[in-house]
């Protein structure tokens, strides 16, 4: 019983004292940055320069798109596994507003330190979103198998481990990873599979059961499928340079997505018995179109080359969740 | 018999007519202003203005934002309750694209009048949908106890009340009020409490039964919760001053928004007999987090000071949504 | 079974035919044009413009709620066909991706030739998604009567009659068609009316008996229905002039929208034996406001006068879906 009654006040708890130390180390550490900053007024006066040309007006509307795509996008895209469709939004929801807190912390850290503040702008805001769209990714692996204290301690290390990451690949590797592919997505894939082995080795039989799609959850999952595809481009271009590199890295993230859908389609009616069409596998692959040009995303490619990309993408990213999930219950 | 037919032309007849006033009054009124009129074209030349520097790029994308929550946040936040959640979105729409147009008309005259003129840009575009936003919040203390006539008499006199209460708010109290705190969520919320009383009093019980959420349901309601959740840092800082002001004014929400998530979901579930989440709370407690910081947004807050609104705020909305909404059905 | 086996091995074959043409067509004429070019960089020194004029920031946001759109709004509008519902977003995504990709070219080759190549940037992209938007609304004429490969087929062909007609239309007979009525969407009507009489002249009550629509698909109809209509105002300025042309056609939209939406309501709810609304009018009328006054849309026409247009259009368009569908069951 006392157990019980612990267990019971152990989320409320770990809830507010995780706000509780955000507020604290924000009181400490986050300021505004020159281009958020009231000074900013007094100072474009001697500078010369305009309030039109705010960062803000810039980044924002790929800020949106990818807020878009971490809350509905991935949020929606695993709500295809019928049982844990709920939790699948509502759990997301909790760690990723918690995730974004703790990643403007870490990677303010690392990247945006002056003096001894942490300056946050709109730029800040998006690469929070990019740190919790990788554990989103692991998030999908660990789905139904955890709690939502288990998921909020998971992402704590993971976002902190991804700022490292991040900071050793781009800071001290000198690696131009635009999109994001190595640090966001094989990152988040690859912390979720661990978490899941450490988690889990009993019990698979019964998830694979519970992985079943069914028609209504199928058209939410869609939902998330379909915002994560439109919005990509804004995701792998966000935070690019201004100017021909954000124009191109947008087009040539459309068009490997394009490509993707199409071979992710063939593969999946080829394999299927029947010739039919698995919702699931095109639901997976046609994203792997998005991450894959993602490092790329901003580079001379040509359009061509995106395309090239795609396909490839398609075929393998089928193949592998048809085999290689196959393969993970035999495991 | 006659009275039924009566009845049966009523809908009609009303949208109709309403209709036709409008256009009669637009067409009486309503110009375009100066920045969306092809005489802009002509002057440009004279004031050396670019085309790129028009109104409408620094405000459009924030539109968009603001417009989908009021169609598509406001609208499918209500279907939690699963009896009307096809009325809720549909009825939703019918007041917001009525009431749209009239409050172009109301606050035109009240704030855009140029000679005997309304000019209208995209600034009044976004202010219109802020008008309607406060008739969909009160359309939530009304669901499912209104007829679409009511709806949109309760419409007329809400919007003609918001741009009265505006006026005396902004222009001869001097209030600031950037995110509408005071004029659009408190007054939708007074307004939609006080036409719910004066509706029914009785069938209270009838009512409550009727607003158990489902899971189908409650993943539609997600769609709106999340849609506005995402969408408020737009609306925050769709009519801020351009540059550091709107800039700070969408960090400031963000930050207060991702707070507020936590400390929603350590009260709710505080508040549970078995410790789990309502995420009918939830829904309603996370967006408090936007509307607290409404009034501020724009001022020089620091990301902490935000931080601090949306716990304090979740904490309060939580509790106030469990307790007074469990007191009004006692009253 | 040979022949089984033969149909299992046609769309994968389909799929990966097309796209490989796609890579090589691309490959050997699709470039960057000037401002998504990395040398841009270098001659932008030489014209003294800035990264921050480059063309992306201005049409971009427009750019992206098209996409939404033609994935989201197009692929979720037709799932009111409960028994469609999951066929008709998927084969949209289909389609869609294949479109576009086709689209860039065929387009491309029109009207955005340099030297021998097709130079893509931002306003190719929302062409090429426009052009996509036409096969949308003749998909909705044959859903549930087509195969992929037949959708996919269908799509070649009136992604190419479309570039055909847009070239007659703009180039040779210089039409102005800012919104696209008459090359999308009066264009995609028809095509689709005219597959649908070639492939179907049986089976029509079957198909319409499968026409009912559910509670739960309708909440899913009108996910498409409102993204449509939200965003249409950015379909019709997307490629508008800079400056107050394109101010003009989204405050024009966002007018005739909200009119079509309130005489929609009445005749829908007069011609309803007992008054009710049916959703199924309301979803397709409300959008001929923006089809309506696409052409004109970025003239001076006043807001009244787009009240007028959508005032006359949601009464022609509610009476003619009830009046010609009944109709074309009896044909």
């Amino acid at each position: 019983m006392a157990w019980n009654t612990n267990l019971r006040w152990r989320l409320p708890l770990t809830c507010l004292l995780l706000q509780v130390i955000m507020v604290i180390l924000f009181g400490v550490f986050v300021r505004y940055d020159f281009e958020a900053d009231a000074h900013w007024w007094s100072e474009r006066t001697h500078k010369n320069l305009s309030d039109m040309e705010n960062e803000f007006y810039y980044r924002y509307p790929s800020f949106q798109d990818v807020h878009v795509m971490v809350f509905v996008g991935f949020g929606f895209l695993m709500t295809f596994l019928q049982r844990y469709g709920f939790s699948a939004v509502g759990f997301n929801f909790l760690l990723a507003a918690f995730g974004i807190q703790w990643a403007l912390l870490m990677q303010g850290w690392f990247h945006f330190l002056q003096d001894r503040y942490i300056v946050v702008g709109v730029e800040n805001l998006i690469n929070a979103d990019f740190c919790v769209a990788s554990v989103c990714v692991a998030f999908g692996a660990v789905l139904g198998k955890v709690s939502p204290i288990q998921l909020l301690i998971m992402t704590f290390f993971q976002v902190t481990l991804f700022a490292v990451n991040e900071f050793i690949l781009l800071n001290l590797l000198k690696v131009k990873d635009a999109g994001g592919s190595m640090t966001i997505h094989t990152f988040g894939a690859y912390f979720g599979l661990t978490v899941t082995r450490i988690l889990y080795r009993r019990n698979l039989e019964q998830s694979k059961e519970r992985q079943n799609s069914v028609y209504q959850s199928d058209l939410f999952a869609m939902i998330g499928t379909l915002f994560l595809w439109m919005y990509w481009p804004s995701f792998n271009s966000a935070i690019s340079y201004h100017g021909d590199s954000q124009h191109r890295a947008a087009i040539n993230t459309y068009c490997s997505l394009a490509a993707c859908v199409l071979t992710s389609v063939a593969i999946s009616s080829a394999l299927h018995k029947k010739g039919k069409l698995d919702m699931v596998h095109i639901q997976n692959a046609t994203l792997a179109g998005g991450v894959a040009v993602g490092t790329a995303a901003e580079m001379m490619l040509m359009p061509y080359g995106a395309l090239i990309i795609g396909f490839v993408c398609g075929i393998i990213s089928t193949l592998g969740f048809v085999y290689l999930t196959a393969a993970s219950w035999v495991l």
